[in-house]
């Protein structure tokens, strides 16, 4: 049972490992997970076996003597829907094993609160499209999606979405019900999966610990502690854009306090500061100010350094906090950091203490606006990852197997389809 | 290998239990350690004869049958010397394992900053006379401190130690060589260590998110995530006493910077706020302006409220972030927070998402000014518990053991000495 339970987690990380780094040698993977190399060859062999991996010689490998093998996950066979809801977009990608986006679907998602109807029918619809143009003999594996607020641990709740006016929306529970393939969806706070996914595929990948803030209409953040999405008690942890940063005249934030970080950095705050009309908001009236300042313009280059300034308490405050090896900026974030990095720097210099501002790095997301979408397809290959090596007709012996189970403790549901 | 490594793994679990949680029957350890009574008999029985437990039949069951032992830490026969570097006071104590703090010395400590040779001497007197009146028999199996600084983790180097302006001291280096009992000298931040000892042993027991503040001149703080004390990158997260929070006109603070918490809070500002002269300070005086407010005194009462509301935004920004079961005050903010508590509430019911503050609680420690003390005593006892079974004469067996080895990869120095 034990010598069970090691090959079973030796093969979740072999599968994980080229899914997240890519192909690699058998001797390679034998080096870097630290296991001998008739270890790895029984695992890859049945990787293999199971359809999870090709196995193919290296093109060339300038050596003499036997070419170790190469190693790639089966992204034509193994994909996964990721689905994005956030403020301005409904996406919705198929992901093949490995993390390549194979296919999207995008839609302008109007500001002025959609309901929960129409959102899971924009995302449901294609959700359907890209699960009946996937070619023969690929199989859906799993479901994700992120969504822009409070989301409760487990069932894909919405707590509370504050953009949609969303309190206890079923919107995990909706959409698998729309898209019928009999799967569930697992449901993700954006900034808490754009967080994993910098860590896993981005800007720090490998890093222990990691500040990731996104920014849109406000500010959500997800924290890396020790490796983990920092949850708290209930999960709802991270919430960074809702630190009082200006007490005194602070502005009206959605949460019906004044003076939180999103309300002094989030999207109306700095098109306000820039003198931009109440009617232009979105990620164009942003990259506007952007470019105003990048020309030269004062009112825009003033607007992004008081912006910045606030940015730079908080970032400063969550530095002493967490000592953490990066802080990442995604969203509209990615947009507005580079005018208002010196200011934020600035404010590191002097309020962070020197021991935890000697090594911190400070990056744009490196996946830039698909890192929410990403971390939802992180998400639905989780339980795949987790048991790879699940009994199940591969789809080379079986070419139209309809459900695998995953007999994991963390999902107890059936979870699997094939295209029809 | 993998049933020794379990084996070892359980004495340790089963001595930790009743190290922290006190004397039990064999069968109620059976049941919350979801071990089977024969297992458990046999941990017992080599706990035993290692001299780490007594076994004794239970005093009256009022039941049929033959009675469960009872297991309880020979308290009397292994200890720690725990060390507390305070802002007011130094302190040693001779600490039994079970936790029974059995004898104890305890020096003012003048403000004015005594160099590392004058605390680690006064400390080091201490120690040895502690050591010299243990009882034959009695065997030290650690030493601890508690500083009231940054500690680089691993060598109980200070890096920072603004209230003695410490800056890289080999405090815990040279207690060890002052001490000369051939053992080393486990350094810990002072607040990260009441976090600890508030969550094992205070306060918070068994909670896995817990926020503890402790005050004296500044505020420190010690963050548990996941049941685990944040560390960050180098080990120097948890700064939440220099989390910004009055961007305008802040008070200066020791680091250099304006507006931090610990400016805001600490021990001047509430003192400075209820017009106390810049001669008076200490505990003494936190006690008076509190026992003035308890009285009705006007301007108490508003330095409180005003210091209050200070704390309350830098504790609602901590719950937005930490989600966390309980805030635990400590230090002199045990005096400060009763008067304080309607402005800290205030702000959490303005400040906080509703989701994060529907179960948070909030207390003063339950240990008081021995949180550090016994935090200081735990880590001190970490080596013992994590291998209880290593090889070593029993104090039974063998009256005068100098030396005992702990292998564990986590301390890797000769560690236990005898009292001569």
């Amino acid at each position: 049972m034990v010598q069970e339970e090691i090959r079973r987690r030796n093969a979740g990380a072999l599968l994980r490992h080229v899914h997240l780094r890519g192909p690699a040698s058998r001797a390679e993977l034998a080096e870097r997970m630290g296991l001998n190399r008739s270890t790895i060859m029984a695992l890859t062999t049945e990787l293999h076996r199971a359809g999870l991996v090709h196995e193919e010689p290296p093109t060339d490998t300038g050596r003499a003597g036997r070419p170790s093998l190469v190693v790639r996950p089966a992204s034509d066979r193994w994909y996964v829907l990721a689905f994005d809801v956030a403020v301005d977009r409904l996406v919705a990608a198929r992901v093949g094993l490995g993390g390549t986006i194979l296919d999207r679907r995008e839609a302008v998602r109007p500001r002025a609160g959609p309901d929960l109807r129409r959102v899971v029918a924009v995302l449901a619809r294609f959700g359907r499209q890209l699960h009946r143009t996937a070619p023969p003999g690929a199989t859906c594996v799993g479901l994700g999606a992120s969504y822009c607020g409070m989301i409760r641990p487990g069932d894909g709740m919405v707590r509370y979405g504050p953009d949609l006016g969303w309190v206890d929306q079923a919107f995990g529970d909706e959409l698998g019900r729309r898209l019928g393939l009999g799967l569930p969806v697992a449901v993700g706070n954006e900034a808490h999966l754009g967080a994993q996914a910098e860590q896993q595929r981005g800007a720090g990948v490998g890093l222990d610990n990691l500040i990731y803030l996104h920014g849109d209409v406000g500010v959500g953040g997800g924290i890396i502690v020790g490796g983990r999405l920092l949850g708290g008690d209930g999960g709802y942890g991270c919430e960074l854009g809702h630190m009082v940063v200006n007490p005194y005249d602070g502005r009206p934030c959605g949460c019906g306090s004044y003076g939180c970080l999103e309300a002094e950095v989030g999207e109306r705050a700095l098109l306000d500061a820039a003198g931009r009309p109440a009617e232009l908001f979105g990620r164009a009236a942003i990259r506007s100010v952007a470019d105003d300042a990048d020309r030269g313009d004062p009112v825009a280059q003033e607007a992004l350094r008081r912006v910045g300034d606030w940015l730079g308490i908080g970032v400063a405050n969550l530095i002493n906090l967490f000592n953490p090896g990066m802080v990442v900026f995604g969203g509209m974030l990615c947009d507005m950091y580079p005018g208002a990095a010196a200011q934020v720097r600035g404010r590191i210099a002097r309020n962070v203490l020197p021991v935890a501002r000697e090594h911190v790095r400070l990056r744009t997301a490196a996946l830039g606006d698909d890192a929410t979408l990403v971390g939802a397809a992180e998400l639905a290959f989780t339980p795949l990852l987790t048991n790879p090596l699940t009994p199940h007709p591969s789809p080379a012996s079986a070419p139209a197997p309809s459900i695998l189970h995953f007999p994991s403790g963390q999902e107890p549901r059936k979870r699997v389809c094939q295209r029809p």
